[in-house]
């Protein structure tokens, strides 16, 4: 399995292009609208066939190139369930697998920053979109965010993957390009070292975050694929 | 062979963490001043022995932290000897090797962007600094650059490397943060698809850039390794 990592510098954003190197069948991860272009034209240039656009979640800081990408290059929109989409073609829930050519797509329900985040499993990484980020979490504060919710998916779920399974999310705000499951279990500031949920709360409640700038057409945004 | 990427948002910068598995010797490639909190505390807690600072040349738009890094980690700075590096442990040149762990650092001479451009071939990945980007290269304009000599190191050099080696540039300006030989030779807008070298001057020519806006302490704390 191939990994690509590309970056949008206005939202800090990672969007991710994994392929199965015998078939090139690619599944795109987290686009961004202003970036369909650029994405579509790398896509093309590697020779890859899209099969799946996968979202971690409803989006609340950009909006995601999801559906203009389909139009274009075809592939089938996944997100969680709970996530009320108009427009995508697969909704999935914990335990779904997906094939891309050689490898499987593992889907876990790991809510806490949303309802509907899903970390997808692929060929020994995962990518953890807004719930686990490196040395860090997701905020918990809006969209049906929940404290206890985001420490179960951490501990519960995230933690029990093998330490040496590579974690890839959908931000950084630092320079970090990715970690390890091992590692975040034993640095991750916010929930490493078996740290206990009430410590975890508090620092969660105590953070304050302004509302994302975009949040408002956002949202609504994502719920059309980006088709606006 | 492990990597790990880093980024500066403010300079566009990676810098790479470099170590072999077996040992934990580690290669730190192109840091930043502004970072090495972070890249002091990133290395601590990957539990890696940095060995080498490499710098891919005299950097002209951000100061290295080599030298302070140096000072709280050891390891030895390595520059191309064309540098006249007032602080490097190690003048290199082409053909050069250095042992980390199980792993062979090999210097390959890629002059054009500076007339002391390194790139660092390790297990399959080749770490390009500023002479072969994303898509694009470095520019030739000033310290000492070339178009003659940037469209050897590309075409007679690098793109004689094996068409699978891995790219890591030391900028990118779209957020791409890789790529391969082959692709490059393909879709490399300034010399892809063999250009022709006037071709290729003519677009180096015109791109009228403006002067990286803090060359003018850049370079002569690059010459101090950032012991400013």
């Amino acid at each position: 399995m191939k990994i690509r990592q590309l970056f949008d510098y206005d939202t800090w954003t990672y969007t991710y292009i994994v392929w199965d190197e015998a078939t090139l069948e690619a599944a795109i991860i987290d686009t961004v609208l202003e970036k369909v272009d650029r994405d579509v034209q790398h896509i093309t240039e590697l020779g890859l066939t899209v099969k799946y656009l996968l979202e971690t979640h409803i989006h609340a800081d950009h909006i995601t190139g999801a559906g203009p990408i389909r139009k274009k290059l075809g592939g089938q929109i996944v997100v969680h369930k709970n996530s009320n989409s108009e427009c995508a073609d697969i909704l999935a829930q914990e335990g779904d697998e997906f094939k891309l050519g050689e490898q499987t797509i593992r889907v876990l329900h790991t809510p806490g920053h949303t309802n509907n985040d899903i970390t997808y499993l692929i060929d020994g990484a995962a990518f953890t979109g807004d719930t686990l980020l490196v040395r860090d979490c997701g905020r918990t504060d809006f969209q049906l965010g929940s404290n206890e919710q985001m420490y179960h998916s951490l501990t519960e779920k995230l933690f029990k993957l093998p330490e040496d399974t590579l974690v890839f999310p959908a931000h950084d705000y630092k320079g970090f390009s990715q970690s390890t499951i091992g590692e975040e279990k034993q640095f991750n500031v916010r929930v490493g070292q078996q740290k206990a949920y009430q410590d975890f709360a508090t620092i969660m409640d105590g953070l304050n975050l302004p509302n994302p700038k975009r949040i408002d057409i956002a949202v609504p945004g994502n719920m059309k694929c980006g088709n606006l």
